[in-house]
């Protein structure tokens, strides 16, 4: 449910005009959507004159806002054509750069290296980076450089130059986005719409139907935690939300289907299932943040209720019928011609006997998929990946855990529970960094040894 | 005024004590004091595991802890043997980054030329850069690392491999101080007396003699002003006072030495003195706030008394008596030897007729000094320097401005007003920075012409 | 829209668990829903030890807690039950009050007369008024007690005893909430969600749809205020919708039913209509608050936007439609026969020519209700009345002006804007409160004299 | 020390002057300080025109600000004459009064008698009180009736009608700061210098001699808490001062004197010792907050620190010296010669030899006037009487507990604990209230029994 499509259209209009009020009075970068070549003469000249610091911060300032301000104007054609020019033009001074290698490869004292080594760092960080970085200074300049950044990799293709300018942002972002910049704040019912609004609108996992379903997201019963920059305290970076229950849960539509008084509370809860997390931010791709996440709020969630005793997830496993279908397309023989046949019967799952059937022998395939295949030396499965690094292991197979059309077409209804065993989690973590070793119960490698 | 000699000693202990707490319960590291050669081992290799990332994350925020608390342990001595360390041992893989280096001359397709300057930036990160990173995850980690650079401007001296190291370790500050960052707050009698014990404590240019002094720095017609870092929120990084007041102001003892119920207005007051800027972060120097923070302020000001016309400082002027001393001792004509006698004379300042005298020939020596002597191409007078840096023009010298013991000391009494003219700014400060150019008023010209 | 049915009952729940745990452990009080005869003795001594005060502050709390505890259990039977018993049992000590009448007619000594009195205020504070004060003291009490009010308003029938009860329960509420003690705040989008969940439950005059609508309505040409009390500070006591417009408005369907991404701003309107304003205590019943609120918002209104130059409502006529039926079944020649057909025909309002056939009938005799028609001296229509009782006067008939269901049946669409005058607004009250002159535009006024 | 002699004066012509822009613009009520007969009409007028409500609320509050500034600008003098106009002329109808009484002596129903009830209340209500509620509405107008009231219990004397007239507003009073409207709040070295400021004014029991000394006070083992009212929200309307220790005190100085850098934690600490309690609103006397004050502040030690034990305060004993002095004075008996000698003379207390020969007489005579000492059936010393009326027991006497000159001239030097013993507070506050039974230890009791 994207309960307001005009949602991002009226930001950027905000943002537009907040800029344009910035910029200097006799600002005269005005650029065409798709910035043809006539008008980069313009803007060449309004980057050399941001690079250049003349007239002081203020002006500075006042240019970082009219350029942005034309920025957010472009289309997608436009942007390209930005980032082109900035990777042809703004980058690295190829000639200094030659010289300060030769030379410094003939450098003998140790005086000599350092201050070599000090003008590579130098000549080697690309103008561009430090264009960019200036946008920095003005109102919600940060998060126009993640979208900055969002844009980007939609855009930049295979090409080379264009993910090299990509690679530097990233690292830029990176140390901004660094986890002790970051705050974990517990979002609940009390929260500013606005901001349930957007939790709504990026929920990536069990999509949010209603305000009354998020409402019961919110119930006493459940959490939901999210990190915050403060540069962008209004967007919430990841979340992520937990149901309190008496035991491991294997379905999430039970969990989500709850009546309207929701008796349960959390002091008897024993279990927390962590079953949905979303990055919210395509322009934050790489920047690592779900794993400190998930271990912040274990604990948050333990100084509040520390009778919780398990901490697990109720997790998709979104690469399963892919892989299926593509080890049937090698070797039928995985499974049996009735299987096969009850598989792509209609509605085989509201039919006891035939899902009876099915979960017999996918399952043991599931277990198999999530603990045994792999790309390159990781698991194969995405989520599976990201828990095992973070120190989970494989807890239990649930058979038809996800009944909606999503969790159907991507895992034959299948979900996995990830355990994160307190005591364990730098043990498997390490084992899994360093050999690729997935953790699992007895009950999980028992059907993995069958599948 | 001091008012807690006891102050950073009980916020160390506080500190050791928070992270001995996040350290791994196994944590072994115990340094002695001054650090001695036995005990490298046990560093060297926590130092190797922090940086191996070994046991994931909450591991390493355990080791990091771990690693700053015995830091937070060591004399002086101890961490320069610990800064030794991380240059010698945690720095450059040199033989890595000279076969780079000839590999990247030899490169010649694109490609291969972004991929090795990615990877010639990579090698040029020292390692210890990536250790001191890590201590950002912790509870004030970014004021520790603050703080260590505080330490290593102290012991540094001139050896160029810590030079090195705090060259990068000012790079990091800056970007993570960089301005986009910085909150700008007015602080009131309202504010918490633990931010204001602060201000006493930091106060650089005239000292708050006491509780009922800063309460009348904080009247209807003052204001004080300071940046804050979201990860430092009880630590003004650098703050200024101003007084409101009818008209340019000549002596910073009139501007304090008030009586008990100021009658003045904010609403009626036309001129903002700025008398004093503090920096207080030590291990802030070279990463640049004072600037924006005027700006700022101008901004901030307007928009609550638009009324306000004229923003001038009234500076001290530090280096004026040595420089003097320093003329004359090369060259005793300067001033003639009545004048010399006189200023060596004791009580010279309460003396109307002597110091009647002495102002005909102190006040052009010192528009000479600020105007015309140079260090290098900059202005001598560090304060001076700072303004004109800024956009400001010397607008006019003040007789016994500063009656001060420092004043009488550092400057003979005199003071000056910079005067920031809105429309200007940026023109004086392009000048300025182009071409040391220094903006003055036609009285301090003309002053400066006779000296 | 009642987003959640179980809101009420689930807060109940949480509040009698909260008192249970305040009540004294020894807590013996309890009562069945219908409060029979036979548990009227175990109420009556602890009504007792309540007012005795016995076992201290402490105890009294958690004696008023177990009361109140039990309170929330009755049923309606019950709570008629216990008001009785405290009008019955807990009233004014008559024989005492005789005494003290007697005795004071024959003082003869001013300070007789004054302790005399003294004695008599005393007399005649009924035990049961201390007894619910005292409510007052656990947590939500306030919220409880006005609660209880609204229980009695709907028991209590004409009893002229619980009519004395609730009008000394009424008089205290009205010297808790003394305007004095009311906080005005606006009400945005970024408002908890919790919050904005009462608007939509307790919005009185057009309904909200859903939490789009909600949104829409607190979109930048928009704004919501309300005033809250510092004991109930979820509740929002009164709160009112106002639209920004270029005009005046006439079609409160116009004004809610607007695109996705409304484009007025609030900076160009001259406007401010005051199209909704809902009480949602029932509890307050006679606690005047509308009309301090209006004039509130009208100043932060033009404290904000300096331009608005005109302040009005949009409001329904709840009456009209109920008089013209009366005063038809009188005299029918009120309206001529064609138009009371038409009247009656179905979907007339569809239908541009009957529609505009009855507007020439209609709207004079909508004028000539709201001018001239009277209950006891007062307006007639009780919106009419309140709003000119706040110094408002009649503007604007609206022909179909509100055309949903309600609209049609209460007023036949007809809606009417009464426009505040700032200058005028003392006057205007002034005139009504004394001799209850309407106040009219001229073109109403031309219109109800030909109604 | 008073840090600031001018704080009220200053604060008063703000809130003069804040009223003055409230007031309507034709307001012309201008008296002179001392409110001669001649100016007597104008006031009279004003006063009915407030009560008549004329013009509507808006009019009402700025004749209410008319007044109030008025009100502000008079001399003792003219606030007696103030007083004096609203007690003679604006006080209760008395020919109306007296023919309701006639009329509700002879009423035979109960719906007359509720009725008759309803109008003798009204009645009974003096214009005056209705007058002063209206200030309520204006800004810091709650704190004004506080202020009002206590120039009137400075200034009524003895008189009747003015001591009525008090009765009146303390009663009002009362119900405005019902313990259910305030907030206890913990103040900390965080809290505004403003706050902070207001304490050091407003201490009564040990004077605080600087910053330092506050500071010291707030330290880690030490906390102070306060009531304060949403309508006075700067102002703390009781505080208490509470030591976490050991063990219990018995000396005023060693709990005060302390070196720089407290090691106690208040981790560790068993006992809470209250050792000052100061009321701030000489207008609130009388309304009572002491007892919940105690009571509060001991639930939230016992929540943040379960491990503490013994909740007692130390005492100063105000009257014993006095007391002393008039029993000697009747029997010479009491203390034999030599003690009488040792008393008078000078340094005593700095006399291990002489001191402890006192001890040995005056500790049981100490006992004597708290345990049996009476002002008619109440304990005779006000301290006592206030901790035994809140349920706590005499609990140690303690020898030169005070020596700062204040407790050598009002106990020669003894202090006294009041022991809360939580399961017994209840039961101690009955038997005192009931029979006014003082509660003490075995040998506070077999002290007093030889005294």
């Amino acid at each position: 449910m994207n309960s307001n499509p005009g949602f991002f259209d009226r930001t950027l209009a905000n943002l537009r005009s907040a800029w344009r009020s910035i910029a200097r009075s006799d600002a005269k970068l005005e650029l065409s959507a798709d910035l043809p070549e006539g008008e980069l003469e313009a803007l060449r000249e309004c980057i050399r004159a941001c690079l250049a610091g003349k007239g002081g911060e203020v002006s500075a300032r006042g240019r970082a806002a009219e350029l942005g301000e034309a920025y957010l104007g472009l289309s997608d054609t436009g942007k390209l054509n930005f980032f082109n020019l900035l990777v042809d033009e703004f980058s690295i001074d190829q000639s200094a750069l030659q010289a300060a290698l030769t030379a410094h490869v003939e450098c003998t004292t140790q005086a000599e290296r350092l201050a070599g080594e000090s003008r590579l760092r130098s000549l080697l960080t690309p103008a561009y980076l430090r264009l960019l970085t200036q946008f920095n200074a003005l109102p919600q300049g940060v998060k126009f450089l993640v979208d900055l950044r969002a844009d980007l990799l939609r855009l930049r293709g295979d090409d080379a130059r264009l993910t090299a300018l990509d690679e530097q942002l990233c690292q830029r972002l990176e140390s901004w986005f660094d986890i002790g910049f970051l705050e974990l704040r517990r979002i609940t019912w009390e929260a500013p719409a606005a901001l349930l609004e957007r939790l709504i609108h990026y929920e990536a996992v069990h999509a949010v139907s209603s305000w009354d379903d998020l409402k019961n997201r919110l119930a006493a019963d459940r959490r939901c935690f999210a990190f915050f920059h403060p540069n962008m305290p209004d967007e919430p970076l990841i979340f992520v939300w937990v149901a309190l229950l008496p035991e491991m849960a294997g379905s999430v539509q039970a969990l989500l289907e709850r009546g309207e008084s929701p008796a349960q509370e959390a002091q008897t809860a024993t279990t927390a299932i962590f079953y949905s997390i979303s990055n919210t931010q395509v322009g934050l791709q790489g920047v690592s943040l779900g794993n400190f996440l998930i271990k912040r709020v274990v604990n948050a969630l333990r100084a509040e209720l520390p009778q919780l005793k398990t901490f697990a997830t109720l997790s998709p496993i979104p690469g399963f019928a892919r892989w299926l279908q593509a080890a049937l397309d090698e070797d039928d023989s995985l499974l049996d011609g009735d299987s096969r046949e009850l598989l792509a019967s209609d509605g085989w799952a509201d039919d006891a006997e035939r899902a009876a059937q099915l979960e017999k022998v996918l399952k043991p395939l599931c277990a198999r998929y999530l603990v045994s295949e792999k790309r390159g030396q990781r698991a194969r499965d995405p989520v599976a990946h990201f828990h095992l690094s973070n120190g989970a292991l494989i807890e239990r197979i649930n058979w038809l855990g996800d009944r909606s059309a999503k969790g159907m077409a991507n895992a034959h209804g299948l979900m996995v529970n990830y355990l994160y065993e307190l005591d364990e989690i730098d043990r498997h973590h390490e084992r899994y960094s360093e050999s690729f070793t997935v953790g699992t119960s007895r009950e999980v490698r028992a059907l993995a040894d069958k599948g």
